[in-house]
C-alpha cells in the first residue's frame, strides 16, 4: 500500500518516482492523483517527500482537487523552450523536463518511470532526456515495478471501493440471470417478446446500461461466450450468436469505477434450462477445485503455490494442464488467478514465473479463477471470485454471488 | 487515411511500423485492429506490406476476426526464454522481440513505435532490446508522427462513424436541455419534483446513462462546470454543484465508442432562465468569432491562420488572449481547435507552433471552439462542433445543434 512506498524506493535504491499522462485510465497517476479531469501532467515524489504534480494551467482546479503540492507547468515558459528547441517539441520538452527536475535537484539519481502513455513519444523523449542528464538513470521493469509491488496490498478504504464494484458487478449479474430466464424458449433457442432470438449483442448492450445506471464504467468490454467460443478462455462473444439452451456460457464481467478507478472482476459459467450430462461432469470438477482451494488460501503463501495446486487437482481427475503440457489448449490452460485494484490484472501473479514477493500478503485483494476449455467439444468454462485476505489472514470473498450451472427456464 | 502510411512511411524513412498493447482504448492499435478483446499483442507493418498481428493463444479468435495476418506468440515460446534469462521479464521479452524481427527482416532499419502502454516497461523494453539490436533504430516523436499525420484525413467509413457519434452526443445534449428545463426553480436554482436541489453530479450520472443507452462511452467525463468553473476551461464541475439560474454552464461532452473507438467533441454554453447583460455580451462576442470562423475554413489552409484570426477577432472586441499575452488566464486562452478520430485531441493542430503539415486537408475532421474565460467575474463561455473538410473541400459539422444560450425555464 501507500505507506511502503518509500520503504520499496529503498530497496529498490530509487531516490524518485515520476509519473506522466492523464490521471484518468492510467493507473500509477490515478493511484497518487484519486483521478480528476486532468489530461497531461507530471508527478514527482521523491524518496521520503510529498509527491509533487506540474499541472497545465488550464487545469489547475482539477489539480488543486487532488490535495498534492502543485505547480504549474506554465512556470516553464514551454513556448520559449520551443523557440530555443526551432519548434522540435521533443527537444523543447526535454528542456523543459531538464529544468523541473533540476528544481527538485533530482540530477544524479535513479528515477523509476511510470504512466501509460504512447511508446514512441515516450521512448524518444526519456531516451533523449538520458543523454543530457547521464547521471540521471531511468529504470523501469516488466515484472519488478516498485510502485505495482506497493499496490499489490491495499488499505481497507481502496478494498471498500473493489467492494462496492463487486456489489454492482454481482447486482448485474443478477439482473441478467433475470432477464435470460424471463424469455421464452422456442427451438431450443431464447425468443424476446416479440419473437425473434435474443442474441449475445443485446445482452451485452443490458450489460453496459445496467453497469451505467449503477455508475459504473466498463471500459475493457465483458466476456459472454457460448458454446465452442467458451471453450477459449479470452473469446469476447460473437454480436450475433443466439442463446442456446444446453450450451455452456461463459460471462466474465469486470468493469471499474467511472473515471478509470478500481475494478472488480467475476465470472459465472451458465447453462440455459439444463446441462448435458457432459457439462455437468465437467463442470463439477471445476467447481471441487473452485471449492478446494478457496478453503487452501492461507496468507502470506506464495501464490505459484496454488497455480501448482490447482494443475495437480485437475491432473488428478484427468484434465491436461499447462503444467503437463505447456503449449496444451485443452483442460486447464491459464493461471489460477491475479491481484486486482486499478488494473483488472496487476499484482500478485499466480504464474510459475512470479517473483517471491508474489505472496497473499494480507492487504492483497486477488481472483481466483479455474477453469477447463474443450474448445473441440465446443465448451468451456471458468469460475471466478474476488478475494480480499483481510488484515487477520482470513479470507473474504468481496461479493458473493451463487455458483449454480443451469439457469431454469420457463417452459424449457 | 491509410493509403497514405506507406508514402508517410517512405517519407519519414521507415521500414516498420510497431505497435504494442490492448486492442481496445489505445488508437494505433485499434487503427489496424478495429479493436476487439485483445489485452496484450505486437503488430508489425512493413512498408508495402499487410500489418503482421502478433497474438496471444488465448485470444487467437479475437485475432481471427480482425482480418490481419496473425502469427501467434506461443511460437516463440516464452517460457523457454525466461528460463535463459533466470527469470527476467523484461530480458525474455527482448530475447522474444529478437525472434519476432528477425523473422520478418527486420534487423537494420529504422522502426516507429507506437501504443499506449506503461512508460517505465516500454523504455526498459526498447533501451535493452536497441542495445542488442543496434543497427535497428527505434524512433518516436512529440508531434511528427507519421501515424498520426495519416490519422488526421479520414476515410468515408471513419467519417460516418464519426458522425454516428454525433448523432449520439447531440441527442444526449438535448435530452440534458429537456431535463433541466422540466424541473422547477426554487430560490434561484433548479429543484426536482421531491423539492431536493438538483446537483451536477446527478446531471452528469443521467449523461452517462444516456449514452450507455445509445451504446456510446465516456471514458474521459464530462465538463458541466457552472459559474466560476465555467471560468476555467478544463474545470470539470464539482459534483455537490447546484444548477443556479442566470450562471454559465459550460457542457463539453465527448464521448466514443463501445470498446475505445471514434470520438465526437461537442460544446455548448447554457444559461438556466435568464442571461445577464454581461454574459449576453460576452456570449454574443463567442458567437460572432464562431460564425465569422466558420464562414472563413477553406480547406488545405495551415490550421494556426485560423487560430491566429479568432484571436484578431477577440482581440477587436476588447478581449485579451494568448496571443496578445501568452500567459493570460482571461480572454480568450486555448487553441481554436483540433484534429478529432480515435483520439478527442489529434492532428491537426491549430496551435501557433503547429507543423507545415496542419491543414484543413480534404479529409480531415476538426473541432472549431472558440471561448471566453473571465474565472475572476465567475463566467466563462465556449462554443464547439466538429467539422469535415469533405472530399469536395466544402465545411460540414457533422451533428448539428442549437447554438442558444439561455434555456428557458418553467415559472423562472
Amino acid at each position: 500500500m501507500k505507506s511502503d512506498i518509500d520503504r520499496l524506493m529503498d530497496a529498490a535504491q530509487v531516490e524518485a518516482i515520476l509519473v506522466i499522462g492523464p490521471a484518468q485510465h492510467n493507473p500509477a497517476m490515478y493511484y497518487f492523483t484519486g483521478g480528476g479531469h486532468i489530461s497531461h501532467a507530471t508527478l514527482v515524489k521523491r524518496r521520503g517527500q510529498e509527491a509533487v504534480l506540474f499541472h497545465a494551467t488550464m487545469e489547475r482546479d482539477e489539480a488543486a482537487k487532488t490535495g498534492l503540492v502543485t505547480r504549474d507547468l506554465s512556470e516553464y515558459r514551454l513556448q520559449e523552450l520551443l523557440n530555443k528547441a526551432d519548434g522540435d517539441m521533443t527537444r523543447a520538452t526535454v528542456m523543459r523536463y531538464q529544468k523541473m527536475l533540476a528544481d527538485l535537484d533530482l540530477t544524479q539519481v535513479r528515477v523509476a518511470l511510470y504512466g501509460r502513455v504512447e511508446a514512441g513519444e515516450t521512448f524518444a523523449l526519456f531516451s533523449a532526456l538520458q543523454e543530457v542528464m547521464p547521471d540521471l538513470e531511468f529504470v523501469g521493469s516488466m515484472d519488478d515495478s516498485l510502485l505495482l509491488q506497493a499496490r499489490a496490498t491495499k488499505e481497507e478504504k481502496e478494498v471498500e471501493r473493489i467492494r462496492k464494484m463487486g456489489i454492482i458487478t454481482t447486482q448485474v449479474v443478477g439482473q441478467v440471470a433475470d432477464y435470460l430466464t424471463s424469455q421464452r424458449v422456442k427451438g431450443g433457442i431464447l425468443v424476446k417478446a416479440d419473437g425473434e432470438p435474443l442474441t449475445i449483442g443485446e445482452v451485452k448492450k443490458k450489460i453496459n446500461l445496467w453497469l451505467a445506471e449503477r455508475g459504473a464504467e466498463n471500459p475493457e468490454g465483458t466476456i459472454f461466450a457460448i458454446g465452442k467460443d467458451a471453450g477459449i478462455p479470452h473469446s469476447a462473444g460473437e454480436p450475433e450468436d443466439l442463446l442456446r439452451t444446453g450450451q455452456t456460457i461463459v460471462f466474465d464481467i469486470f468493469p471499474c469505477e467511472t473515471g478509470g478507478g478500481y475494478f472488480y472482476d467475476f465470472t459465472r459459467t451458465w447453462c440455459l434450462g439444463f446441462a448435458p450430462d457432459e457439462v455437468q461432469a465437467l463442470y463439477e470438477d471445476v467447481h471441487t477445485v473452485y471449492q478446494q482451494i478457496m478453503g487452501e488460501l492461507v496468507a502470506d503463501e506464495h501464490c505459484p503455490v496454488f497455480q501448482q495446486r490447482a494443475c495437480e487437482l485437475f491432473e488428478a481427475k484427468g484434465h491436461p494442464t499447462i503444467h503437463s503440457d505447456a503449449q496444451t489448449q485443452s483442460g486447464y490452460v491459464h493461471s489460477l488467478g491475479h491481484g486486482l485494484g486499478l488494473n483488472v490484472h496487476e499484482r500478485p501473479w499466480f504464474k510459475r514465473n512470479a517473483s517471491p514477493e508474489d505472496k497473499l500478503i494480507p492487504g492483497s485483494v486477488v481472483t481466483i479463477e479455474p477453469g477447463l476449455y474443450y474448445p473441440e467439444r465446443g465448451m468451456g468454462m471458468r469460475l471466478e471470485d474476488t478475494v480480499w485476505v483481510r488484515p487477520d489472514g482470513a479470507m473474504e470473498v468481496l461479493a458473493a454471488y451463487p455458483l449454480d450451472l443451469v439457469l431454469p427456464l420457463k417452459g424449457a
